[in-house]
C-alpha cells in the first residue's frame, strides 16, 4: 500500500526550494520528484521516524491512528456554513487531493504555487523547503454533521453525545464540532501550515470552530522508543496499543463491517478531550502522594510495588482510587483505547498560572465501550483534584483513502446521495 | 568558557532515567555524570545543534542572543509581587542556580527530585530523559522594575518606554513586565519545563504577567543553514546579524562599559513584539502583491530584480512602500538589529481565525538607536494592511553569568545595594 509520488509530476516542497525565484514567480513547469515515502497508513514503519520521511496516505485505515506517534500537534474542529451538499463534497474531494499532497511533502496545488502571479498562490508557503515530517490528516465527522445534507439515517450508533461525566466543566467555544482534521508531523510548522490550507480550501463552506496546538506528545504507540512523559511529569501510555499490535487494533479501534454502518469499516471513533492540569497545586504535592495518585513511581514509572515501567501492573497493590488502576482495563471489562495525546500551554489564565494540560485523544471500535466506561469508572480518581476537562468533541472517523479516486467520506456520501 | 558539569555529582536529566524506581523515590546519592556541553554563552558553536547538546551558561554575555537559533521558544513576563529585596535577591540567586542545571541537562535540585518523598519533587520531571536540547535562558529587567527595591538611579537611559506606534493595537495583559525570561530549546517540552520551574521557585515572589509558546523560529544567527519561514511564507531574517559577526555584534547589540551604565556592560536590550497576522486576508493577495509588499519573491527569497536570496539588495528597485526597503539600515540612518522571532498559533479568535503570527523579538545596543526609528519607518509599510502590533515589552537584558559565584542581576544589585 506503499505510494509513490511523483506520477503527477508535480515537485515536492523539499525539491521545489531549489528552482531560483523568477521561475516559481512565473509558476513554471517542473521536472518531476519522487518524494521518499515510508511506512503506510494502515501499517506501521518507524523508520520513517528520524529521516522527515512521508507517511503514505492511501490505505485500509487513515493514517494518524496507528502510525507511529509524531512530536507535535494541530488539531482544528470546523463547523458548516454550507447548505449545499454538492458544494461541500466537493471541497471533500479538494480537501483529500490537498491532503495526499502535503502528506508527501508537496505544496498544495500543482506547480509552484499553483500559477500566476495575479493570482493567490495555491500554497501559503512556510512549509517550502521543510521535509514531510511524517505530516499525517486525520478527518473525522462530528455527530452534528449527521443533522445536515440528510445524513440522519447514516450516523453511527456508536457516535453517541457523551454523557456529562462528573467534574466536567466544559466550554462550549473549546467543545464539539461538524468536522476535525488532526494534524501530526514531527515539525509543528508542517503540522500548521496543513490546517491552515485546508481551512483556506474551506472558505465559506466551513469555519474553525476551535484548534489545538499540542506541543510534546504524551503517548506513543511504538514500544521501543522511550516512554514520553506529560506535564505532571510521569511516563504517560506506557500500555498503550502498538501500532504494531494487529490483534489488540481489530479489537479495540478499528470498526468491524459486522458493527456497521457500511461506510463506516475500517474506521474508528476519537473522543477529545482538553484537560486542563492546576500544576501550580500538583507540584506542591508530594512526592509519595504524587505516586500513590498516578500507581506508578515517577522516576522509572514502574507500578506499584513492581521494578520496571513495563512490569504488569498489581492492581491491588495501589490504593483503589490510584489512577492507573481506575483506568485499567481489568478495571473496566477489558475497556481499552488507543491514546494519542499531546500537551499543551496556551499561555496564563489571569492569575498567573500557566494554561497547560493534556490534550487527550482517544481512538476506539466503540465510544460506549472504550473512552465512556473507562471515564465513568475515573469518578473516584484522586487525580481530578488536580484537573479538570474544559473541552470535549467526539467524531466517527471514516475508513482510510484507498487510491488517487477516492476521497475522504465517499462511502458516506455515495451512500446517501 | 566551556564549563563541563559533574562536579556536583549530580545526575544529568539523561543520566537519570536508568536509576530505576526505588532509589529514585528515596533520592538516592548518584554517581557524578558529566552532561556534554557545546558552545558557549558568548560564543557560537552551531555543532551541537543535531546533537541535543548543551549551551554553556556561563560567559561574558548571556546565552540566547547570538547563540545558533533554536527552534522553538517559550517566553514569560513577570510581575514582581514581593517588596522585600533581600526575598528578591536570593529568588534571583535561586533562579540562577536552577538555569545553570536546567541548561546543562540536570534537574533543579541535586539529586533525583531533590529529597524526600515527603516533600514535593524538586523539580517537576517533564523533562526527564530529554537531551539539554541547547536550551538557553536569558533574563531581562523591564522598565518597571526599577520603580522598586530603589533601583531608579541605576535604570539605564537607553531602556526607554517605547513610544505608541502608528497601528499598535495593545493588549496590556500580553504587554510589559517586570522581568522576562526567554527559554529557547529545540525541544519545546525542555523550554517549557523550564519556564514552569523558574516560575514554581519565584512562587510567592513573582507570578507570570504573561507568556508566549513559539512553535518555529522566523530568524537564524546562522547563515550558513537554511532561512526559516514566518506564516506569510517568505523567508525571514536573511540579512540578519549573525552569531559569528563579532563586529557587528560590538557595534550593534552588545552595550559597551562607555554606554553606561556600567552594570550594563556586555548586556543588550530586547524588545518583544507580538503580531498578530491576518493570515485569511494575506492568503488571498495575488503572489504578485505579496511580492511587492515584502520586496522579495516568494520561492528563492531574492530581493525585487535579483537572482539570489543572499544577493544585496537594490532598495530602489523595490516600491518605496516595500518591507525589506523601509527596513534597510540604509533607510535608517544604519539601524540594525538582532532578530530572534518566533512563529506563534494560539487557537482562533471567535470569529473563525487563527490566531496566529509572528512574536518578534529584537535584540539591540540601544532601543533609541534600533527598533524605534526602525519601527517608525515601517509606519508606511504596505504589510500593516496584514499585520497587527498586539503586545509590546522592552527589557534590560544584564551581561552573562561569569561563574558558580556569580547570579543573574549581582552587578545590578550589589551596586545599590
Amino acid at each position: 500500500m506503499t505510494e509513490t509520488s511523483g506520477s503527477s509530476g508535480s515537485p515536492s516542497r523539499r525539491a521545489l526550494i531549489g528552482w531560483g525565484g523568477a521561475g516559481l514567480a512565473l509558476g513554471a513547469a517542473a521536472a518531476g520528484s519522487a518524494a521518499a515515502l515510508a511506512g503506510t497508513g494502515s501499517d506501521v514503519d518507524p523508520a520513517g521516524a528520524a529521516s522527515g520521511a512521508a507517511v503514505a496516505f492511501h490505505g485500509t485505515h487513515q493514517a494518524g491512528i496507528a502510525t507511529p506517534v509524531q512530536d507535535r500537534l494541530h488539531f482544528a474542529a470546523f463547523d458548516v456554513k454550507t447548505d449545499d451538499r454538492a458544494e461541500f463534497v466537493q471541497m471533500l474531494k479538494d480537501w483529500t487531493l490537498a491532503a495526499r499532497r502535503m502528506t508527501a511533502g508537496q505544496t498544495v496545488g500543482e506547480g509552484a504555487y499553483g500559477g500566476l502571479a495575479e493570482a493567490p498562490p495555491d500554497d501559503t508557503g512556510e512549509a517550502l523547503g521543510l521535509k514531510p515530517s511524517r505530516l499525517t490528516l486525520t478527518i473525522g465527522f462530528g455527530p452534528s454533521l449527521f443533522e445536515k445534507f440528510g445524513l440522519a439515517d447514516a450516523r453511527p450508533e456508536a457516535l453517541v453525545d457523551l454523557p456529562r461525566f462528573s467534574g466536567d466543566n466544559l466550554d462550549g467555544n473549546r467543545s464539539g464540532g461538524d468536522l476535525c482534521i488532526q494534524a501530526c508531523a514531527d515539525d509543528p510548522q508542517v503540522a500548521v501550515h496543513a490546517i491552515r490550507n485546508l481551512a483556506r480550501i474551506g472558505f465559506g463552506k466551513v469555519v474553525i470552530r476551535w484548534s489545538q496546538l499540542g506541543f510534546g506528545k504524551t503517548s506513543s504507540t511504538t514500544p521501543e522508543e522511550q516512554t514520553p512523559r506529560n506535564l505532571m511529569g510521569f511516563k504517560d501510555g506506557t500500555r498503550n496499543i502498538a501500532g504494531t499490535e494487529t490483534d489488540r487494533l481489530k479489537k479495540f479501534v478499528w470498526v468491524d463491517r459486522k458493527d456497521g454502518p457500511e461506510w463506516m469499516a475500517g474506521g474508528s471513533y476519537l473522543v477529545a478531550r482538553r484537560i486542563r492540569m492546576h500544576i501550580e497545586t500538583w507540584d506542591r504535592t508530594s512526592l509519595q502522594e504524587q505516586e500513590d495518585i498516578i500507581g506508578r513511581d515517577k522516576g522509572e514509572g514502574a507500578p506499584v510495588g513492581k521494578a520496571k515501567e513495563r512490569d504488569e501492573p498489581f492492581l491491588k497493590a495501589m490504593l483503589p482510587t490510584a489512577h492507573v488502576r481506575l483506568a485499567h482495563p481489568d478495571s473496566n471489562h477489558g475497556a481499552t483505547i488507543l491514546r494519542r495525546g499531546y500537551s499543551f500551554t496556551d499561555g496564563t489564565d489571569g492569575l498567573g498560572r500557566l494554561d497547560a494540560g493534556l490534550f487527550f485523544l482517544a481512538y476506539q471500535r466503540d465510544v460506549r465501550e472504550g473512552f465512556i466506561p473507562i471515564q465513568r469508572s475515573l469518578a473516584t480518581d484522586t487525580l481530578n483534584e488536580y484537573i479538570q476537562h474544559v473541552g470535549s468533541a467526539v467524531f466517527a472517523i471514516p475508513p482510510g483513502v484507498r487510491d488517487k479516486d477516492d476521497w475522504w467520506g465517499r462511502a458516506l456520501f455515495s451512500e446517501e446521495a
